[in-house]
């Protein structure tokens, strides 16, 4: 570190030229783990000059040693024991892009106990043991780094953990799922009906054959247990989110709500009930009015969205998929790790408290609920009846002809959301209903007193 | 660090109960710093119970000291010397909110040579000697914190600095001055102009009586520069940046721009020209498409848009300006600060090199330009060729009628700027226009080829 007088163009840990370079093991080589591959080698000046470190390539473990891989890595590189790549010396750090939770964990767990930072895109794994490998990572003292974890290129866990260290963090909300996002943004552009924005999603690769994990909101569920980790550092696991997907939103509840002035986004949302300690963490499609941020949010981007009691609202907009966006993100997690290595610090471990998750019948949302009904004398009053005797307040009734059917649509006042199924059981009860479909939560300021 | 078996909640550096507190000098305490003040005092255990880190005021510096204080400020904290302060043995991080370049620049550079971390919110002041204060402090070896300085509370600084260090960033586009984005939203929601909307926003306290730092862009091209540093390590001051203000936007071009699908944004731009390493920054209104992400910040918050290589699009919203925002920014920085310290580490400084600014006149982008005529025949004719004497090609035409007079409202296709500029100047030549006014860049992909 000098301060002498001669010009030079960098701060006391650059350039990186001189220096050794960070040696990386990559597990896993698909979409994410061959696009930062190709960054690493092509990119490797750039990387250099802009961040003061140089990175090579330790290996690479695959599962199929005959599959062609890209040109950046050669088959010297391969390897198919990630174990053996993982504790080999020589290595410094260990990026996982295995995705799942086996092996992926037993390998993640042997690379922290050999002392090794670790930097993983997998969110089944974060959202499984986050707290616990958490843990580990801070007891050896290395870095577990997963930005690439939730919401793709979108820098989210990085703004949780230190921008807003500080912070009272009151709620988040995300739109962590493209391919629903997707699907929901062409059914209320073009009017399409679930199936058919799904076919279209799995036309274009942004949906599986089997779109089960992002449609019924595991993906999401995951996602929103990780972001709950972080804003409130509760210690929930992915499968212990209550979760609704979006299989039952129909092209005319989507329609329904762009009259009302909302679209609707499939929400993973994390929020202190009543000031807190309580939580409540979820995942189900909502009506957002279209003035919210989140609501213009389109197609397969990603944002989350943070309320701080200091900071007020925030919202972190990107690519929430795909090889090159992810890569992006893996790569800005592994210059950290690696200027912490250099330097002998790490990040800061999120606190862990045991969560107390609020039951979900007591929160409050305003609801939109749609109803099939014989169209004759008296069903409205039967049905006003029902929501009455539960002491949901209805805020606007709307009634489409159907042939000899009728479709009654109502907009709830701020209802608890357990007087609100108590009504819908009952009203599943009545003659005159024949079906009771569409229920979603309506979100935004506007809606809710 | 022990990995023994008992239970326990935190990581490594955690929790702070036991730790000595941080210190913290305060310079200046009006509105972000009386914020900043309370949050220290009233949050002092939730911050360290979230964050791991204490913290104590160490003193107070005011211009005045007769003058009423928030009650987190006692008296024995103030002192009207604020040299000393920052020098007074016991001090750990400084926290510059003075504002201004002097005496502020001379308080942080004594504070850097100390070997005292500085948080600073002071946007002129890092438009002005950011490159010089990031060097002075990487030769100290401590950090230089500045979060707060663009876009109050939004995490713009750090995912450049770090999530985004290996990233091929090609352009930044920032709506940072909540001001002028008011009194842009107020004259296209209710079709103001510019004067009432600027009374307005006095009213509420949103501009200033004397608003020329706003409406001129002093404000945005002071951000600017810093983002232009942060993302392509250049060294722009911000009196170097070209800009242009909202002053000459009138309703009729807010409303023309609304009919064909635009809103008009003050934006401050940073990018590559045609790939590098030529920079381009500057602070102009432009017309954004509607389904643009910029296009939905709205009143008085701020965003930056990010376009890289590899992460694709980003966004970073929120609240721009403010005590309480802008006082969350602050501790954000804080408490990486004290981490720092404790560790023995410090922030990144950014690579910084002489920057190539390419000149306006060869950037390519589309215009809009509206021309007053004299209603006769012919008139449109000698128009257009002016415009195609410059090789300016027009995408859309619309004539208005204004009594005997005609308004013409262009959209051209990309054209230079300066064969545009010289269009303008050939069109004031001609004996039918009156007047050439409403002259805004059109950006987003769609106008582009």
């Amino acid at each position: 570190m000098t301060s002498g007088g001669a010009p030079h163009e960098a701060g006391a840990d650059r350039p990186a030229s001189g220096l050794a370079p960070v040696r990386v093991a990559l597990l896993g080589c698909g979409n994410v783990g061959g696009a930062l591959a190709e960054l690493l080698s092509t990119q490797a000046e750039a990387i250099a000059e802009r961040s003061g470190v140089r990175f090579e390539l330790a290996g690479v473990a695959v599962h199929d040693l005959s599959r062609p891989r890209p040109a950046a890595v050669p088959s010297t590189l391969l390897t198919d024991d990630p174990k053996e790549l993982v504790e080999r010396p020589g290595v410094d750090v260990v990026v996982e892009l295995i995705g799942g939770v086996d092996p992926a964990r037993t390998l993640v767990e042997a690379a922290l106990r050999a002392g090794r930072p670790v930097i993983t895109g997998n969110k089944a794994l974060m959202a499984e043991a986050g707290a616990e490998l958490a843990r580990l990572a801070a007891d050896h003292g290395v870095d577990l780094l997963y930005e690439a974890s939730v919401a793709g290129a979108i820098p989210v866990i990085r703004p949780l953990r230190e921008s807003l260290a500080g912070e009272r963090v009151e709620r988040v909300m995300g739109i962590v799922n493209g391919t629903t996002n997707y699907i929901l943004t062409r059914m209320g552009d073009d009017g399409m009906d679930y199936a058919e924005a799904l076919a279209e999603a799995q036309r274009l690769g942004l949906a599986e054959r089997d779109p089960t994990a992002d449609v019924e909101g595991h993906d999401a569920a995951a996602k929103a247990a990780i972001l709950a980790g972080l804003a409130f550092g509760s210690d929930l696991l992915g499968t212990d989110v209550p979760r609704e997907g979006i299989t039952a939103v129909r092209a005319v509840d989507v329609a329904f709500a762009d009259r009302l002035g909302y679209v609707v986004k499939l929400l993973a949302v994390a929020e202190l009930v009543d000031g807190g300690p309580d939580i409540s963490v979820r995942v189900h499609p909502a009506m957002v009015p279209r003035s919210h941020p989140l609501a213009s949010v389109r197609g397969a981007f990603n944002a989350v969205f943070v309320e701080g009691a200091g900071a007020g609202e925030l919202m972190l907009y990107g690519r929430g998929a795909g090889g090159e966006p992810t890569a992006s993100a893996v790569l800005g997690d592994l210059i950290d790790a690696a200027r912490n290595l250099r330097g002998g610090a790490h990040a800061p471990a999120p606190r862990r408290r045991t969560t107390v998750i609020h039951p979900p019948a007591e929160l409050r949302s305003a609801f939109y609920l749609s109803l099939d009904v014989v169209d004759q004398p008296g069903v409205l009053a039967a049905v006003a009846t029902v929501f009455g005797d539960h002491g949901v307040s209805i805020r606007v009734m709307e009634q489409v002809g159907l042939g000899s059917e009728a479709r009654l649509i109502f907009l709830t006042h701020s209802a608890r959301e357990g007087d609100v199924q108590a009504t819908i059981a009952d009203l599943h009860q009545l003659d005159a209903v024949d079906r009771v479909g569409g229920v979603l939560r309506v979100v935004g300021d506007d809606a809710e007193e």
